[in-house]
């Protein structure tokens, strides 16, 4: 089988706002197995909505469509709805009498405008009896759901009724799913490492998609019963783990700062940072964890060379003959923020972003971390390619990471 | 005329993730007046991405198409692309050459993974050197772009290449634009206040879309000569500037940390900042700006009342009769800064942004600002709502635009 969520509204398409209906059904009907092949966005215009109902339903089994169901002019779903099914469009005499009962009971009387909202292609019935939207199954026993654009009642609608209904008739089998996020590799070599993979397990499938400075990949498998699908999926995770040995951040939902704020909480030790490069962006990400102020205590952004030496007590003498980008000056600057902060553990980066700056010997994306500990002090050095902004991005992550493999002990 | 949008990718037809790009586009394209009709969304299935081309194609002048074109076996795209086309799918050489040199500087060889950015249909260009995609002209002087749908790259070529050319081809007579950044203000506001704005200029258009904490708006104007043109841009930006007094951040292209670099350069001010619940964002958001080690000298990311009075001297009397969120520490942070990094000015944020931490005096979204100078001390208060990142992001940008004020004298 196979359906499509169609969305109207001249807001849409503007990129006035953002839709987030047709997402919010995907996200509940595309694990029912349903055949959900894609979503389409038009503006107020009855005879664009007439012409992609028409195709929709020549290649659809089913269909969402969200908005223009409304008390105003604007609002033309109905009527096309009606035009593209060549069917009447009739006021619903139930429909009618709960429009009339609610309004009332607001101490309000019925409208001509309110009446609208009982309009309807003949044969559709009302699916809500606070909303307008119908449903309707025509020819071939295709499904049809019209609902209103207004978010919380869309998604009240697709609870109660669209995902229920469609899911009992269309639905295939269980689906489990599973995300791993991948930092250091290009989608490219995701894709060179993993080929293949999915033939070897029925009912997978595998898809990735950059979030720079990430890759995100998500698996899932769909089999006869829940327990079959979940084993399904560990077989892919387990295949997908092993061939991207040194490159996973974090398993499941989670982000790597979340991931990173777990262990600092349950091994109870705190964090300094000293960024240069970075720029505070680290504790901009450790900070968008509720909570974090359990574990971290401060940031140290030493742009400066003399921020450098004032504030985490960096060397005149390594400034001078290793400079700023050095394992020398990302050791001290992490033992300083170590020692003066109070803390656990330290983090530091130094590197140089761009697009100023670079040398044959430093180029523009040499970074080096520091991570100092009780223990000592360990140093980690990288090149990342990218603009600015991207250097930024692949520096903060690294670190985060470098502290979150420490802390797993790897 | 008429075009679309098309963005591919089991990810966006799943729920996994949200679309940016389509919202992107048609935020650009729409106020061209091009006859942006909808746009679609479709999975990584090859048959169907060369169904909705073909049908997009006989219905359209121009297609806007974003994903599916790196180098990873679900990049569907321009193999698609060729079949709906009816075209052979072909090596582009100069492509391959760019590819090649873009690589090597990394230090890395050019795989076959990396050739697939190649590939394209026959007779098509490449539409960018550092990205994949491509352009094709069809039968009809139909244009058809095919863009990469990583948000960045996608956005970057809608501006260089998409934007412009398909303005000039298809927009009418001559087109002006000019678009605004406000802070402060939701998107309803904003329709509300420029309500009917649009009617008292011909051939003016105005879109607006939301970048959180942001809303863009975008003008634009068409006319005979470009004059004109940009004399009714100018005419709707003075009566849209009316409207929206004292929630206009920047006007123009520029970010706001871009604008506050170029006002401290010009007047030769140094900068610091000292930040609590923002975590480094500031200082991030400052230094995304090359050159800006010109005059940032140092943050200090202030998270344990400790922290606040070791790096800035808060006092142990304000914490305790005032507390961290208070207009007193906001004021001692900023001129702690100030003083101790030597730099002429200081900015300094100090607020809840939850979930923990609110009280029925001051809630989550509670923040303080303050902004040190030869002359003294400046503060601010606000009260921001949504989540613990909504409420760090606005009160980042409240800080630059607070000190953007400062700098213009306002």
């Amino acid at each position: 089988m196979r359906g499509e969520i169609l969305c109207i509204g001249d807001e849409l398409i503007s990129g006035r706002i953002s839709d987030r209906n047709a997402r919010y059904a995907a996200g509940r009907l595309w694990p029912l197995g349903l055949g959900l092949a894609g979503f389409s966005y038009l503006g107020d215009d009855p005879d664009e909505i007439v012409r992609e109902l028409r195709e929709a339903l020549a290649r659809c089994d089913w269909l969402v469509v969200s908005g223009g169901l409304g008390t105003t002019e604007d609002d033309l779903t109905a009527a096309a709805a009606a035009r593209a099914l060549g069917l009447p469009l009739v006021e619903h005499p139930q429909k009618v009498a709960e429009l009339e009962a609610l309004i009332t009971s607001l101490g309000r009387p019925l409208t001509p405008e309110n009446r609208r909202m009982a309009l309807m292609p003949e044969g559709a019935e009302p699916l809500d009896p606070r909303s307008a939207g119908f449903a309707i199954t025509v020819e071939g026993g295709k499904s049809l759901y019209f609902l209103p654009g207004v978010p919380p009642e869309f998604a009240r609608i697709i609870e109660r009724r669209v995902a229920p209904e469609l899911g009992a008739r269309f639905g295939s089998g269980h689906l489990a799913s599973a995300s791993i996020r991948l930092f250091g590799i290009g989608e490219s070599e995701v894709g060179r490492r993993l080929a293949g993979l999915v033939n070897g397990v029925p009912g997978a499938s595998l898809g990735y998609y950059p979030v720079f400075p990430e890759v995100i990949l998500a698996l899932s498998a769909r089999a006869e019963t829940p327990e079959l699908a979940q084993e399904r999926v560990a077989t892919l995770e387990t295949q997908c783990l092993e061939r991207l040995e040194g490159l996973v951040v974090v398993r499941g939902a989670q982000t790597l700062e979340a991931r990173v704020g777990e262990l600092l909480k349950s091994a109870g030790l705190t964090l300094a940072c000293a960024e240069s490069c970075t720029g505070g962006l680290i504790g901009h990400r450790v900070t968008e964890v509720a909570g974090s102020s359990a574990y971290f205590l401060r940031g140290y952004v030493v742009y400066s060379n003399p921020a450098k030496q004032d504030l985490l007590g960096v060397t005149a003498a390594t400034l001078t003959s290793h400079g700023a980008v050095s394992a020398q000056c990302a050791a001290e600057m992490a033992t300083g923020a170590r020692e003066r902060a109070g803390a656990d553990l330290a983090l530091a980066v130094t590197g140089i972003a761009g697009p100023e700056g670079g040398s044959p010997d430093k180029p523009v994306g040499t970074v080096w971390f520091g991570l100092a500990q009780a223990g000592g002090v360990l140093t980690e050095h990288k090149r990342f390619a990218g603009d600015r902004s991207m250097v930024k991005l692949q520096a903060a992550e690294n670190a985060l990471d470098l502290l979150r493999r420490h802390l797993e002990g790897l």
